[in-house]
């Protein structure tokens, strides 16, 4: 195939958009052309849109996550529990639990887990941070909602040793059965520690 | 929710994201989400592809391919056999075809494909221009290669009827089973029309 039968500025694209996740090279070309068959004003809002991205975000001074303001909305509420924290990987997680609508304290963003193979030990990601908020602040519970996979686990058990000489409630987010799943389908990881979790339902 | 927990920037980037195909609230989240997480050079390239896209692109006004220069690097190829067109749908379907590398002919690329229902008839997509070209220059056969969906096969009987009664040789890309396949896996039709276009081995 004669190089120039994509055109240079379509290429770069295509390019650009494979370096995001999930997103392939067909993808990739099938997002570009789209964008080039559209308005050139879709693709300008948009280009602004990424344009403007990390000038207008930063990283809340106090809980890590991404926010227009310093502090973010949620370290600003009075209304929330100040004195719960809880431990997420990512600001995702946190968009997450905040669309449960059920969680009213405060959020610590830790912006990894710990990854030993790839170099990424406590000092890599904030939990420094995370006890310095400790000692300052009349914290009574650390709340972690680490994922449950294997690196997710193992952060979430580091970080339980770790507390452990503090007078503070450590709790972790309940592991089972999805809402709504047939436990036929459910895996048997899944199902051991729904069983190994099973509460009481007086 | 509170309104404020997603900054209106990052907002702003999944709501444009989600207008492309394939690209739901969840995907165009975990998207701007990871370009928030990454160097702020890496959104500002992406910005630059977007927005020098429709500028440093325009129509081939010969065979209307999406192209930098005009007529595009295929159409002012004299090495290719300029007697032969091969009409498809879009600019993606003339890539896909030069990856095959086994055509050496020139193109048409129609814009879209008869549907009525949406209100685009044989005037709104690249009929008369493919006319034009028939009238005016050389042409010995016209290859069509539209999709095999239903809109792209009715697309290729009316271009054939509407071709019939010039001195043109008009063809079809073969359909069939795809190479690699299982024949048990192949569906009905593909198969039926497998069958039915069977060739000579000799």
């Amino acid at each position: 195939m004669s190089q120039q039968v994509i055109p240079q500025a379509l290429e770069r694209l295509i390019l650009d958009l494979t370096k995001l996740p999930g997103i392939g090279k067909k993808t990739a070309s099938r997002l570009a052309l789209t964008i080039l068959r559209r308005p050139a004003g879709e693709a300008r809002e948009l280009a602004g849109a990424l344009a403007d991205l990390h000038s207008s975000i930063q990283l809340c001074s106090c809980c890590f996550t991404f926010s227009e303001n310093d502090p973010c909305a949620i370290c600003a509420d009075y209304k929330r529990d100040a004195s719960l924290i809880c431990v997420v990987e990512q600001p995702g997680d946190l968009i997450a639990i905040e669309k449960a609508g059920n969680y009213l304290g405060h959020y610590h963003i830790l912006h990894g887990v710990l990854a030993p193979m790839d170099g990424i030990g406590p000092n890599e990601i904030k939990i420094r941070e995370l006890e310095a908020r400790l000692s300052t602040n009349k914290i009574k519970e650390v709340f972690i909602a680490t994922s449950s996979t294997v690196p997710g686990e193992a952060t979430a058990n580091y970080l339980i040793d770790r507390l452990l000489n503090r007078s503070i409630l450590v709790t972790r987010l309940a592991c089972g059965i999805p809402m709504g799943m047939d436990i036929k389908y459910a895996d048997k990881h899944t199902l051991a520690r729904a069983i190994a979790s099973r509460s009481k339902t007086t």
